[in-house]
């Protein structure tokens, strides 16, 4: 059997006995982006230390990565320490480095992360999936054609596409799509993590102009548990990405997941740099 | 002259030569919630030890509060390491401890902030403020009688007011506020950031039930650089709020601030623990 690209860019090795808390891993050629590696894939790498460290309690709440350096091609350590165990919850201060030209260890990102054992309450879904056609009547789309992550994921897009001509003619930074993984896999925390950032630039789109940009931050909270995961199987997500404000070399992009059955499984919100 | 009681419980101190990077303050009686700190105020100062940092490049980005653990009244020590400094943005982390029963640092609040020296680029407004009456037309409101850190605000509530009667009867969460200090004070990072945090748990809203909530992490996005805060001077701020999705244990709520001229100022996004 073969393992899922996914699974192998996931793939961290543990660190010696003396430093429980450290991971090692390579970035992967599958989940390649323009000039690095897909941010998205990144963060899942960052939340993967903290879901394989032995002294975890509970699922991922919330985790927020933030983009220090580019991440070079090649091997990385992860570094994921639980600062604060409380009953039912847990917070995670995380660095991914890399050895810089001198050999010493170099901060790519930085994160914090809080996990907690979540139980039964009053749940209410305030904000209903869009009505909009099946997958099964979308036609597939290409989002960037000869980028390696963007063919990891099978994209249907619905609205908001990315403009055929950049032109500058655009009004709006909405974009409506389903996804899911290609090929197909069940979804967990990582690929619900890495999926949170399968929406392109939204300056792209709102100018139809392509400037240079790349995610500084992004904060993901997770409102399913693993049974909402486990429901969904291997289903097609639906994603909604839009901009609030683009100012003087950095605007904001909000995302919200649905399963196809109209659970909001996850929220999100990122930075993102631009340049002109 | 007296000194603003948001002043001084921002002041902080710094720590000896030999740890540049530590400060050590005192919570607020000013600012005090009902069994703890505001969190807002206690996002402030985190955000104020980056701000009193002498290596600081830029003004502040995007900011990340994770709230650990009970902060209790009295001392406390803040760390902010710049852990990467680039051409034009730095990364840092922030920890904010205080003396546990044994006398050793004890971990209440995890933080991540970008800084950035920004540059004039195409700039867009993609949220329009909501029309809505001037504050002088809008009545004084009172959110919660008796509540230290409510009293530093003047707050006049246009929609969305915390329920009179507490039973269950309600069909949203928004609400939409003018709030400035009080007494004034010209807006700077540290005000807006505490105003991120104004809105009252919109789980009591939404069901017109008050359950036991709390703030677990907030992020917000700095959209104003010191030139459109400048500009605000001590006016009156537009918030909104609102929730996407409340379920078992952790609802969201996300938020706008507008000056009353319609700039956003700032978008913020925390997760809040609830019970029931």
């Amino acid at each position: 059997m073969s393992i899922h690209p996914f699974d192998q860019a996931m793939a961290l090795r543990p660190g010696p006995a003396s430093s429980p808390d450290l991971y090692t891993g390579s970035t992967s050629e599958a989940y390649w982006n323009m000039i690095g590696p897909f941010g998205g894939a990144t963060a899942a790498t960052v939340l993967q230390a903290v879901m394989r460290h032995p002294a975890r309690i509970g699922d991922p709440v919330a985790l927020t990565v933030n983009y220090a350096a580019a991440l070079e091609a090649g091997e990385f350590s992860v570094r994921a320490i639980p600062v604060r165990t409380n009953r039912s919850t847990q917070h995670w201060q995380i660095t991914l480095s890399q050895k810089d030209a001198a050999g010493l260890d170099s901060v790519v990102i930085t994160a914090t992360a809080l996990t907690a054992v979540r139980r039964q309450t009053w749940s209410q879904n305030d904000t209903p999936m869009p009505e909009v056609p099946p997958p099964e009547d979308t036609p597939a789309s290409t989002l960037f054609a000869g980028v390696s992550w963007v063919s990891r994921y099978e994209i249907r897009i619905l609205r908001g596409a990315v403009p055929e001509v950049f032109d500058g003619r655009s009004s709006d930074s909405l974009t409506q799509l389903w996804l899911r993984e290609r090929p197909e896999r069940p979804l967990d925390f990582l690929a619900l993590t890495a999926m949170a950032d399968a929406f392109y630039p939204r300056v792209w789109l709102r100018r139809a102009h392509r400037v240079p940009a790349g995610t500084v931050t992004i904060t993901i909270y997770f409102h399913a548990g693993s049974a909402e995961l486990l429901a969904n199987g291997c289903d097609f997500l639906l994603g909604q990405a839009q901009a609030q404000a683009f100012r003087n070399g950095f605007f904001d992009q909000s995302a919200q997941l649905w399963s196809r059955t109209g659970v909001l499984l996850a929220t999100t919100q990122q930075l993102v740099y631009f340049k002109e």
